[in-house]
């Protein structure tokens, strides 16, 4: 795949995807559509349903059918006949286009509640994101393991960053302690922040920052009460 | 403020605002980058710094100064000099246009990790968002305070609700229990969902469910590794 690369997004960063034998762009909202249609296939493979319809998609999400044709058009998806797609190759066909069988290494700095959450949340590595450790600076918290990953002192971090050739940090620390352990983990060489903590980062121009902005999605969320 | 409202987006609703006295849209994509802007502004304030640029918001989003200028234009914004934007008048213009000071009353369902960090998250009631207490359905975990919010027994929910008038509830639950909890919440009349587990909810078409798509997100920002 070639990928087409914008640079001037808020709080992210843009990706026009061009799926190669298909000549057709796949962007961040279409990602992130697919991402859920996956999630209502997994269900459905749970469920032992082997059809679903675009109808039955779009219900789910409250959108247009039309819209989810469009992006299921974009899949090289052959498994479609009168009752609908075959659940099952439409899965395979979203995790093919969305590179889910590339794993990413990732770690999690801060072991308190959220890092505890995602470290327990249950699917990532389906989506191929692997969660090597979690670390932190609590000597309570070092040598604990949740969900079969160990609670590693964050000292320990350049190490095994480099061991490993992970440069993913999900940073969960309390906000007073996010710059700090950002500027920690730019000297560690991490290249990628999936920024948890309500703070906006400085890092250097190579360091590449995904801010969860659960205010700004709460606003926009609520913005007609 | 007028709002027109577009039903067709996939996780969530885009809600076009527009700024009576200026005649202005404020998209998602605005609404999202002021946030931002409010939080970079929140930090000068604490370090007690009175002007900020353009550019040195810009740099620190690594997006286009100009792309600032444009976002605050939207405000009605009268705190510029030679100098720059006088920060506490832009922050309380931002506060005004995305409407932080009429507060939102809501509940967080599920006490466990994910539902503690946010009770923890700091500062959602400077952004409008009162979070009134927590529920859940483990004796060991009800009555515990967190952050000064009292853990509920879920059954008193219904009832909770209706006497404080409050409709938007944050799903917290393990992604198991995602969908029957959905059913009591609606039942017990919430109509807006902020759902964090990793499951596609079936609601009725007069409830709102904004999906917090963690892998989505995960897999546009590491999409070019």
């Amino acid at each position: 795949m070639f990928l087409y690369y914008i640079k001037n997004n808020f709080n992210s960063i843009n990706v026009l995807c061009y799926n190669k034998t298909m000549e057709k762009k796949i962007s961040d909202k279409v990602i992130n559509r697919l991402t859920l249609y996956h999630c209502i296939l997994t269900d459905y493979i749970e469920k032992k349903i082997e059809f679903i319809s675009s109808k039955q998609i779009a219900g789910l999400l409250n959108i247009d059918d039309s819209q989810v044709r469009k992006d299921i058009n974009l899949l090289n998806n052959s498994g479609k006949n009168r009752v609908g797609y075959i659940v099952k190759e439409l899965k395979i066909s979203i995790e093919k286009t969305l590179g889910f069988k590339k794993t990413k290494k990732a770690f999690i700095i801060g072991a308190g509640n959220l890092g505890t959450a995602i470290a327990n949340y249950g699917n990532f590595k389906d989506y191929g994101l692997n969660i090597l450790s979690l670390f932190d600076n609590s000597p309570e918290k070092i040598g604990k393991v949740i969900n079969g990953m160990e609670i590693q002192d964050i000292k320990k971090l350049p190490e095994i960053a480099k061991k490993e050739e992970a440069d993913i940090a999900i940073l969960t620390v309390p906000a007073r302690y996010a710059q700090s352990t950002a500027d920690f983990l730019v000297n560690a060489n991490i290249k990628y922040i999936w920024n948890f903590a309500p703070v906006v980062l400085s890092v250097p121009s190579d360091v590449q920052v995904w801010n969860e902005n659960l205010m700004g999605n709460f606003l926009q969320f609520t913005y007609d009460i």
